[in-house]
């Protein structure tokens, strides 16, 4: 598998070696036997009922991932473990070994630093993607009077839109004013890195933030980071990312690239539950930065926090801005999840995600082309492993019936569903099921709308 | 039991009437047969082992509960359920019954609002204490070059006071022109509520915000929220607390006494574990308030909130401060503590509180005042359960020797101990013991220093 090459080549290339159509269950049942990380798959629970009448657990295919990932199957046992030691031990347990919260969190930095390129140090676990995203603006958003505007998507989604605005209006500034907005040219659904670089070459010195998702969250267009960012900090603008659907999903290099500050749930690629710890990053050229900040105690230098002196020692870089004593729980779900992660790495995960997509976008091509249209990129360079699929029909309909079968996606209005193959755990015969599912669905669909 | 009378009054009168002295145990005994909440302890999972030689259950005595509270026996089921239904159905659980998030945060307040005497649109459960500090300083402190002082004590728990010197520094003033410290006077521990009110007076015209404790963590000194709001709102100052160590602790009337608003962490007397979810309140008053905010998606009208239009609909009250996706798994125990809770109220708990504190301080100043002295108010109205010792010998050690005497409390530099009796699981009996423990650690300790 080479990630260089189109999938769409390697696919037909690997059908003829194996005598097989690119079509056939076989060939799904080859790809799965050459997935080297095939095993992970067994590190998790698959959804395996839909409702309490359906328990045929093989049935379920799970394609939800990039809404919310699923779950790692130590989870419930670190849990447990660290539920009886708060049972047994009361405030003790806060000192057991390995359970000192500063180090926990460090620890657990050092696997979630590998995920987004960035040293460990550059890594923070903490509180939520919205509230990172809030806590880094106040020290990256400081607008002047020449230059306090924030580039932003008009799709954006919603939280990170509502935090610009509000950031915005915090310092004295209008969001009408201070807002500018990339939206895709007419009768197209995915932004041009052309026309991104273009506004920051012309309205640039005005431009104080710019702030885009890695990926975005409803076309699944993988954003240029390296490229923007550099564009942009050329015009004196920092540059921070939403990375919700891109952690996890493609490979990055937040240090190499020089990406000012970047945030992220956990809940997605990353397969750490409903609302689990988020993470920030700043990179380390702003280590020692003066900027305004938003301080907690959790931010003083660990090894004095508890002498309660009132007198700020400020730990450098992203662990400066921690606020609160870490959630515990939380951070025993990111401990079973990051240590799946630990078993393999970004570019395998990645190699397998660019075949395995580009897999489900071949089979959507050769048998359902004619219900529906693909809007997230064509080149696996600029996508993760979610496709949009445009419906021609209503696409809650669709959703319903797909779910009748025991598939699990998700509907965005007003008429696409997006489907989340996610390497870690799901295999090519998944991917070969859904299509044929789905080809009866829309198939059936049109009988109905044609009587 | 009379929570107006002195508890001191009240236990003469009550050994007397059952033929016994005060510092009997048979009379520890006489107290918990009375206590018509006693049977909350069963509830809970008391901490039944020092470290993992030691397993006899019974002489384990938890005195810590102001600094983590023990866990609620139906906390693990909850959790796992939580657990099973997202392994099982994958993001198909975030819509389960009952399930549905902002429904569930909002059942939830209806409980937390009992706890601190507001209704329960007052109330928001999210974050932590810190995170929501800054988010609710956001709105309440907007300087102005005549009114841009923060009255704060110079004892502040050190988050806060972190907070309030880079909320300082984020609106463009220095912390040492706009932070009033309180002090007590020389010789002194606690604050006299007349000198707080001394400086309101004389000062408040140039103060935007006075930030306080309901209990301070240090002392237990509980102040008297209901003047110092008055007093501060008549010249004109917004007024916050920090009610870390007061909610299930005291009863609290924060929409009677006009709080503008409040926050605190649900890891101590709330029992809801390391790190938990947190709370903020914010009066009625300031429900449609223009002030500037820090905004995210999860403060958007529930019912469109996935509509993902980016037209802002902000929840009116607390419920527009909400950021982001709430925490599954932490909002479990939270359903365990308060269901707890909800079985009595804080009247009930408070009168057991006060009577049991009493107890307490009547031990102690029987047996072991040569060695000790109680800062924590004499005043029943001025404190919360937890008394504060200051001890002629260095605490460390005193505190390992409670320790190995399987006494759970906590020691603060320099010389204090901090030992918080808590009503819903806190026995008489366990009272009685760790005073007649800490009567033989301090003649030991004599003893070894006459030598
Ligand atoms: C009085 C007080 N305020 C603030 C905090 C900080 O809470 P958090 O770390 O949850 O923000 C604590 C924590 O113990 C506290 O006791
Ligand atoms: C792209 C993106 N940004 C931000 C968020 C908000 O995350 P949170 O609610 O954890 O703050 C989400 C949540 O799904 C998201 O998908």
């Amino acid at each position: 598998m080479n990630s260089s090459r189109n999938p769409n080549e390697v696919l037909t290339e690997l059908a003829q070696q194996h005598g097989v159509q690119t079509t056939d269950e076989e060939f799904a049942k080859f790809l799965d036997e050459k997935d080297n990380i095939a095993f992970l798959r067994d590190d998790f629970i698959l959804p395996s009922m839909m409702n309490d009448e359906v328990s045929e657990a093989h049935n379920i295919i799970y394609l939800n991932g990039h809404s919310l990932g699923v779950q790692p199957k130590t989870s419930k046992q670190h849990i447990i473990k660290d539920l009886d030691g708060w049972a047994k031990k009361g405030s003790l347990c806060r000192s057991e070994p390995g359970k000192i919260f500063p180090k926990e969190d460090e620890r657990l930095s050092v696997s979630m630093a590998k995920l987004v390129g960035a040293f460990p140090d550059e890594v923070s676990i903490m509180n939520t993607l919205s509230v990172n995203l809030h806590l880094l603006m106040v020290s990256f958003y400081t607008p002047t009077q020449t230059r306090h505007k924030i580039l932003i998507e008009k799709q954006a989604f919603p939280s990170d839109y509502y935090i610009v605005q509000s950031q915005i209006e915090q310092r004295g500034f209008k969001p009408e004013d201070s807002i500018i907005q990339l939206q895709p040219r007419e009768n197209e659904d995915i932004l041009r890195t052309a026309d991104i670089l273009d506004v920051i070459e012309k309205q640039g010195d005005s431009i104080a933030l710019v702030l885009l998702p890695g990926i975005q969250y409803y076309t699944g267009q993988l954003f240029d980071m390296e490229v923007i960012t550099k564009a942009a900090q050329a015009k004196g603008c920092m540059v921070g990312y939403d990375l919700a659907h891109a952690v996890g999903n493609v490979e990055l290099k937040l240090h190499d690239w020089e990406v000012d500050f970047a945030c992220w749930c956990n809940y997605k690629y990353i397969n750490s539950g409903v609302g689990a710890v988020g993470s920030a990053f700043m990179h380390r050229k702003h280590e020692n930065n003066e900027r305004p900040k938003f301080i907690g105690w959790w931010g003083h230098n660990a090894s004095t926090r508890l002498d309660m002196t009132n007198e700020l020692d400020l730990s450098p870089g992203i662990n400066g801005y921690r606020i609160s004593y870490p959630n515990s729980l939380g951070l025993c779900v990111l401990r079973a999840s990051l240590a799946i992660f630990d078993k393999t790495n970004m570019r395998e995960i990645r190699e397998k995600s660019i075949l395995l997509t580009g897999y489900l976008e071949h089979l959507l091509l050769s048998k359902v082309s004619k219900y529906i249209e693909i809007i997230t990129p064509k080149d696996p360079e600029q996508r993760g492993c979610q496709l949009t699929l445009k419906l021609k029909y209503t696409a809650s309909e669709v959703y319903s019936k797909l779910m009748k079968r025991h598939v699990i996606c998700d509907v965005r209005k007003p008429n696409a569903i997006r489907v989340g193959p996610v390497p870690l755990y799901t295999r090519f015969i998944d991917v070969y099921w859904f299509v044929n599912i789905l080809q009866e669905v829309l198939q059936d669909f049109t009988k109905k709308i044609v009587l």
